[in-house]
């Protein structure tokens, strides 16, 4: 269809929105959606998200593209301008639970997740099955802390091969390298099992158990090189009580992981974040 | 301080954000916050609320007004410009149950309700100690259903006297007429203990808990000449489980109640609810 | 293992839990988890569940019943004595929409639903594939009001073939006869999607987006004669707002059935559920 | 009226509901609930929370006491009998945030917190006027680290006079000594406004600011010598976005504080949390 989405961050000034939205105007784009930010009115940091149609947008989205760059100059501007149609490329890595990548298949099935999901990548064999089963291309790539550059380079040239957009870990236990974390900046996408910063680092529900929490959570956020430090993303959490185990926690915790994940990502497809120094900025 | 609200609702079509965006960057006026909704972009209805910071507003702002008229004309806009710092008069309707009056004490008194709060008017004394030690006029007017023209005078006095923008009903167990009803359309607010359309009508906790439900609910709304059937504005729910009888449920439901009806109370105070057909539009 | 439940329902009276354990003392057997509720201690109905552990409770198990009678007898009770390492049969009815059915597959795939899911059943082809995939036999019974009484004495046969104690109607779109729910008493699970008793009926995300409400819900229920009124066994809600069209509220409404759905359905499975009159007692 | 709590830990073994049970009917006692919870049923520790009604429970109960003690020797018992009826004394401690005093002050007026709110004591005058008007007695004690232990000796005479049961730090913003701590084991109930573990420490919510977490929250805990570590009691979350900014969230949070306290203290209260090594047992 003809709808696209244009998000920008530049620094607060008055006439931002009258000048982009005249430009839109006089391309016959209307307006249908419109979220706007900022850090401070007086010298702040400046964030919109706009959706508009526009009559033949495929014929001239590049000619839009060229006729902004005065706008986005004169007002020192990070934009990117995307065709809705145009869905996002996916890889999923994952390692021997199932659960997060599962809902992210049984969303994709469903045509709730607007994305080609491109390719599952996996240090184990585990879920090949279910993933080939729907058609989806499958890796089976060994990885563990003595060989992560040999992986990583398999990695991304699976991930060039299908010219990946985003990367979603869902449940992916290996540490990724600072390398491949900068070259899909603010584009990877991590399920962590606790409601960050409580028990950042391994073995949450462990330790959670051990504290006598009487909720659990779960967080998704970009990676970046600290470890369980990047943007958050969305959070949720659950309850449990003194009868609950280390396993029953588990159970508990992977329905919390799992629609998180799905609303992180989903919302990543649809344009909606935008990071800031360490934090996001998510329009709903 | 010198920040003003615009409200606006018209047929959709391309160009109003454009308009009014240039209309306002022309008066030196910097937005700060804008949401819109449109119900179709082909030949829907268009709703927009734009918060702006302006210097010198309370010099500017009937010229403001004046300037607006023919772009609201040209658009066919139902608009509306308030200034922040013009608080709204408040009038609070109670009868006997206090929960939900105290609730709207308590948010004023910490300073988390912009608004004057003007008189509290109840049909019985219960509750005159509590709000005049806040200063607060009370006033006592005994109304039931062979008075009820007789109150809804004495009614009208007062709050004309205090020159009332919004008169909210915190449990007031009294029927108003459709007269009195029309001349504060959209402007009553009501809270109704169920989560509605269940248990339109009387005693819905003893009914909730004969039916056996697992969960109770509160319901605020703009108040209409059908009963119950006023545009919603905010619904939450609490759980409750067979031990819990109908008192139970009262308490239970009280919390509930009372930040319901808060958060509706704030929101219409901040301009974000635009009532269209039976419904609300509600900016966050 | 050696885990048993006993379930009890009888008049209150001083004495019961002594008797009651004491008996399972004098079986070697020792109590793990108990649960009781009375409608009133002075002449109301009293309600246990307890859960024991009995060495080779296998082989003592029939003693144990015959045993109890005495006491059964003596207080006047509606009992029933359940071995858990038995596992129910379940029969899962469906139509087209397979959410619910799919989040009952992927429970008891992860081992989390503790029964043998011995058939499904559907009035359309839709989902066969998903569930012979798994190895479950799928039965496919055309069934519309013109033939439902040969749909249902097919119903039977299969039931009857799969020794079936629990049916789940998991969004299975026909009306059952009063004969069948006569015959599954308290043992048919449904799903109905609205927080009951709001939008009892048809179309209700229809009549939830009409009515404008600010949460929709799903409801779990024990099947009588009346259309949705049986005995709620689980309810849950989640948001929507004005930019929520009916199709988004199905979606949102999918998440909130499926897991109200499965809660339901295990909390019968762990006999945790009592019906009395026409609520439940759910012991958590 | 005629009720009673017996609350016991023990090691697990079997036969001890059934002689516990035995017993309370041998004196005429009617278990009108009862709830129990064993770390592990073979080798664990064992804890039972019983309600019961006994006639002429007044004149009955030190001979219960008594008659009680053998079996509580045999089976090396834990344990405390209270009547209902016989209300605890409560103390708040609280500095210039009145919001968890309020509430408690809320609660107790409307009768729902069982008890006799016997004294607040608090390290400034801010809340002495909505103390006092209430009835309550209020004492500024100044305290500060260089006068904590004249401080908390002038603690000791009034909670000594007032023969209090429990403390609770309504935000309370001074540190206890270990020696107080330790003469109110387990009796001190404190409310941290972060979900801890996440935020241990000062400022939690200028850090959850800067973390950019999307939920905040507020946990009640036993207080001991390890600053907010100790038996936490309850938790509740509530959701932010990057519009919210610190004073933002300390508002939210206020009110997930003021619920998240009144809860912890209500259970406290009704004798349902039990405490063991550094975690609780809360029967609902």
């Amino acid at each position: 269809k003809n709808r696209a989405r244009l998000l920008i961050h530049c620094p607060d000034q008055p006439g931002i929105i009258s000048r982009i939205s005249e430009f839109l105007f006089s391309h016959d784009a209307n307006i249908v959606a419109s979220h706007q930010y900022s850090t401070d009115p007086e010298g702040g940091e400046f964030f919109i998200r706009l959706e508009f149609d526009c009559p033949e947008l495929e014929a001239k989205f590049e000619q839009i593209e060229v006729d902004f760059q005065p706008i986005a100059a004169e007002f020192n501007m990070d934009w990117k301008l995307t065709a809705v149609r145009e869905l996002k490329n996916v890889a999923i890595f994952v390692s021997k639970q199932p659960h997060c990548l599962l809902e992210l298949l049984w969303e994709w099935q469903s045509s709730d997740l607007m994305a080609n999901l491109a390719v599952v990548i996996s240090n184990h064999e585990d879920t090949r099955e279910m993933v080939e089963s729907l058609g989806i291309p499958f890796y089976h790539v060994p990885s563990n802390k003595d060989i992560r550059h040999e992986a990583e380079a398999r990695h991304k040239e699976i991930l060039d091969e299908h010219d990946t957009d985003l990367v979603v870990l869902a449940r992916y236990m290996q540490i990724l390298t600072p390398e491949f974390v900068e070259s899909y900046r603010n584009r990877i996408i991590n399920i962590h099992h606790s409601f960050l910063p409580a028990f950042v680092g391994a073995r949450p529900y462990e330790r959670a158990y051990e504290r006598g929490v009487k909720m659990i959570g779960a967080t998704s956020h970009y990676v970046t090189n600290d470890l369980d430090e990047g943007p958050i993303i969305e959070q949720d959490i659950g309850r449990v009580d003194h009868r609950d185990h280390v396993e029953d926690m588990k159970k508990i915790g992977q329905t919390i992981e799992r629609s998180v994940l799905a609303r992180a990502v989903k919302w990543h497809l649809a344009d909606r974040i935008l990071v800031h120094q360490n934090k996001t900025i998510v329009f709903s």
